[in-house]
């Protein structure tokens, strides 16, 4: 049953990501927010109820961020707000309960805020916090580039060295970045530089480099979610074929490393409420907080068999104008991933695709989009398939 | 609209509360979701979703807790999995996003699980992690029992002293756990101690003494949610004649401190959904983080009119046996407070109220109970009205 049906996107807000030192937390929420309800035309006051998807584990000393989103206009006072978190997929969380209360007829009109300011600590700092949402009891200790080298070391040892189809991702995901004014570098790289290791490309967690490493960043974004049968009312509005969420258990030691389990379960779930296959899609925006999650994505979304995500990667399929267009954001790597942000923002690049709004990133005639969300190591798995119904 | 008359509870389970040093939390989380499913009689095959509640910020180092539930039963892998975070609302907002999830259709058996470990670091470490979910940008360096002994005077300058009431409240919670066997605190208090500073009961925050603060305590709970329509197929089920949440601006100074303004809005959503005045309660669970927060509420839930509540405590309207018994579990004061835990643990007290299964604490002829679970400074405020189905 596709409940998330019953809700339409129908405004939606993007800070630029970065490292923003004039904004905190707050001011993040806030702009996001106060852009969504403009962008879709909705007065604060017809808002229902409000989300956040934040992730936090330290990087700010903000413990209960939810409501710092009634701050963004006075009409927001005495509305019901839920933070939720799931770690690097708390924006896909928060949506996903937004939905949930749409349909439940709980909610009309919902705001839904991802954001998260992370460049407040020193590098050693995040990648503390991050590391948080690992497994504790077996992992403490270990960063995310190293659990993420987990898997490319898994994955070369069963199907062959990944380092040339990384290296084709990075590079595509810089490219893409330079049509996105909101990403956070916009800097091009050459296959050269992201296949080597160098004194500017050095190894982070073996055989991960630089290059195949997320950004840390801060940033929101939001959307403004309306009941469907509302939808009439606004200007444009953006639909659910499907929401999918699936959840895996958190220790690496408990889970195949040589494949995305819980986003393949994912995908497979949201293509059969959907009635698609991946050459339904137009595009779509995945969760390459490294460069091996994105190769182990194009084989869970079904471009590939297992061990035949290199091949596609390589040939372009990936590229705009390749079979399916991934990350042409820039996705996390160059676009940047404020973490708890992510999601929502994935949503709105995709449905700024889907409404033609996509300015130099828009790809042709775009039918379909996903967005895929993910949290920890394929611990958390959503799945957005997004259609433009007016 | 009562969408949350869509689902029942069906069962159960609840650690006991205390410095529960040879637990983790995820020893807490996966005890108290298998003896739910347990006391429910539900294979864990059956469950749709899971959802955790749970506060954080920095008590433990686990930042991405809600697939831990899944650890509880190998049936519970791949099963979606969403961790929300309201502070010291957070259990309440888990069973709000369940509720929604139910009546939406989504999910027709939700697993809801309320956790927190916080004896893992000590009394200042506490100290510092809930003071997070104040406003960091006015109230850093504020702790808790700070921000609520502004309250306490507030409440003294505008209708005078409250110290006599509030000694009342923690003489009752603390005599209403004896009869609580999970309760971490067994030890009753005279009336005399609770009225004075000494070297025993020392200030903690003038004009609030170590009397007038909750616990801080290491435990979950868990409750089984089915859809209403599935509860007939179960050995007891209590359903849900309201469930409303609202949630107030974080800063203390954009709020009135002489009442509990969102809770009030609260309580109010909840009796005109429910149908019912405060007369119509056979019990309530109310959050006593501080004795104020309790004098407040018997205000805001409509015993007392403003500064009237120290009358009604005093006369021993919230005594067992008075107009409404408050806290029969002994309340945040005595039961103990594990943050996420405790929305979640309120639910459960009054469940098993209402099915005749309280054992000592047992109110004669339960039909109808109240759950109220407060976020920070009357930040986040969820009241539940719960009746017995059969």
């Amino acid at each position: 049953m596709n409940i998330a049906a019953k809700a339409a996107i129908v405004g939606w807000g993007h800070t630029k990501f970065g490292k923003l030192d004039a904004l905190s937390l707050e001011d993040l929420i806030q702009a996001a927010a106060r852009e969504a309800l403009d962008d879709a035309g909705v007065d604060a006051a017809q808002v229902d109820a409000v989300w956040l998807g934040q992730f936090n584990s330290g990087l700010v000393p903000d413990g209960f961020a939810s409501s710092m989103i009634l701050g963004a206009d006075p009409a927001l006072r005495f509305k019901p707000a839920i933070r939720c978190e799931n770690a690097c997929a708390s924006g896909s969380a928060a949506i996903q309960s937004a939905l949930d209360a749409i349909a439940a007829g709980r909610v009309k009109v919902a705001l839904v805020v991802g954001a998260e300011k992370m460049t407040g600590l020193d590098t050693a700092g995040v990648t503390r916090a991050l590391a948080g949402a690992s497994y504790q009891k077996e992992e403490a200790g270990m960063s995310f580039p190293q659990i993420f080298a987990e898997y490319a070391k898994a994955y070369a040892s069963e199907y062959g060295d990944p380092t040339e189809a990384l290296a084709h991702i990075s590079v595509k995901n810089h490219a893409n970045a330079l049509a996105n004014p909101l990403a956070q570098m916009h800097r091009p790289i050459t296959l050269d530089y992201a296949l080597n290791v160098s004194d500017k490309n050095p190894l982070i967690a073996d055989p991960l480099k630089l290059s195949d490493c997320s950004l840390i960043s801060d940033g929101a974004a939001a959307i403004v979610l309306v009941a469907a049968d509302m939808a009439k009312d606004f200007r444009r509005a953006v639909g659910f074929r499907a929401f999918e969420q699936v959840s895996d258990l958190l220790p690496l030691s408990a889970k195949k490393l040589t494949a995305f389990e819980g986003p393949a379960r994912a995908f497979a779930k949201a293509y059969e409420v959907a009635g698609i296959t991946v050459d339904d899609l137009s595009l779509a925006e995945v969760h390459d907080c490294f460069t091996i999650a994105e190769l182990l994505t194009v084989e869970a979304i079904g471009l590939a068999g297992p061990g035949g995500g290199r091949r596609a990667v390589i040939e372009g399929q990936t590229l705009r104008g390749g079979r399916l267009p991934i990350n042409l954001s820039g996705g996390l790597k160059a676009k940047g991933h404020p973490v708890g942000a992510t999601g929502v923002s994935m949503h709105v690049m995709i449905a700024r695709q889907l409404m033609g709004e996509a300015g130099d990133m828009q790809v042709d005639d775009a039918k379909l989009g996903l967005a895929f969300n993910m949290g920890g190591g394929a611990v958390a798995s959503a799945v957005s398939i997004l259609e433009p119904l007016r």
